[in-house]
């Protein structure tokens, strides 16, 4: 019997890439996806899409309550989001994201008893952000083995961030191999309602750049294209 | 200026002493509950109704979504959710519980700039719960400090447990000392809609020993009151 492994599935290339390792690690695989704001669905849409192709065990959604800590704006229903606010800080943006997300993996893991999460942080390319760098992924593991019996009980959940160091190029590589249809991942911050790239965001241009870097055929849906 | 401390209040005794304790060392509080189950209602009453007496700065509700790793009967709203299940797991069981609780508490910190997190976790009472014990909770700051850029740029965020090794008896006349109102406060598994205990369940059982051993009259409402 294959040992189980909760996958972090964002809906974009790298969580894709990380679901393939999950399952070329011998894991049957159970997703994990977040809804906390509008323009996200689109991300989801490209999550389920992923998940069913890779014929995970199952997918799952949670909602995460934007409400319980984030600004007024974010959250009520009456206030229009612009889609850029004048502050450059994103809608979609959640604080303390991978100790969230990384927490209700562990819960689910601890349900399914799954013997590890992945998670397809970079910090190549999030090189600011704290929550994508190595240490932090130790210390989350530790204390999620101080969490759970599993853990004391000599049978620790592992966290699995096996692209932390990779290049985009690298990451596209591996993906490619493991069969990972990458039309079907959203990278673009404004990707339209059919998750086709605007081609000129940071994301795009990295994800781009990352196609031509692997050598490999850029499949992404651009807007521009016929 | 008061420093700020966000403190996880579930409508019990011990979350409304460790508030209590958070406002003597001098925090503003911002106090935080979830919504997870249904019998958790008269849970999150007490919780409004300490959080007016304490005057916090403010107090909010967050959401907790157990479909994303519950089982089925506890998240269909179709399927009829017994009050004590035949497995002996309370409807209200949150996996990895304090690891999602204290991964949004960090969360509101880091929007609130707060510099500390109260949490009143006891090791005495829940011997058999690996996050409730000292450990569980270093690890936690540490994990906390390494995801957050407060952390990493020398401002620390703590995650304060007063209470993990005191007796209920000694919770009890400190909160007492700090003018905290325990018939606000429910403890019982079964309590009514009115918030009065059952007077028989362990909860019940320990908390009434706590006010014997403290000397103090036990102010909470009983359902065999008059």
């Amino acid at each position: 019997m294959p040992t189980k492994a909760v996958v972090l599935l964002s809906g974009g290339l790298d969580s894709a890439t990380a679901l393939a390792m999950a399952q070329a690690d011998g894991h049957e695989v159970f997703a994990m996806s977040f809804r906390y704001g509008q323009r996200h669905e689109i991300e989801l849409e490209a999550a389920a899409a992923v998940a069913r192709a890779r014929k995970v065990a199952e997918h799952r959604v949670a909602e995460i309550d934007l409400g319980a800590f984030g600004g007024s704006a974010l959250t009520d229903p009456d206030i229009d989001v612009p889609e850029v606010p004048s502050d450059g800080i994103p809608v979609t943006y959640v604080p303390a994201r991978n100790t969230i997300f990384l927490a209700y993996a562990l819960a689910w893991a601890e349900v399914l008893a799954a013997d590890a999460i992945y998670v397809g942080v970079n910090a190549v390319d999030y090189s600011g952000y704290p929550d994508c760098r190595p240490e932090y992924i130790a210390a989350f593991e530790r204390m999620a083995n101080l969490a759970t019996r599993r853990g004391i009980e000599g049978e620790p959940v592992t966290i699995e961030a096996p692209l932390i160091d990779w290049s985009k190029a690298r990451i596209i590589r591996r993906g490619t191999e493991l069969g990972v249809d990458y039309a079907q991942t959203v990278s673009c911050y404004q990707a339209d309602r059919q998750g086709r790239a605007c081609g000129v965001c940071d994301s795009c241009r990295l994800r781009a750049q990352g196609f031509a870097d692997a050598g490999i055929a850029d499949p992404t849906r651009y807007r521009t294209d016929a």
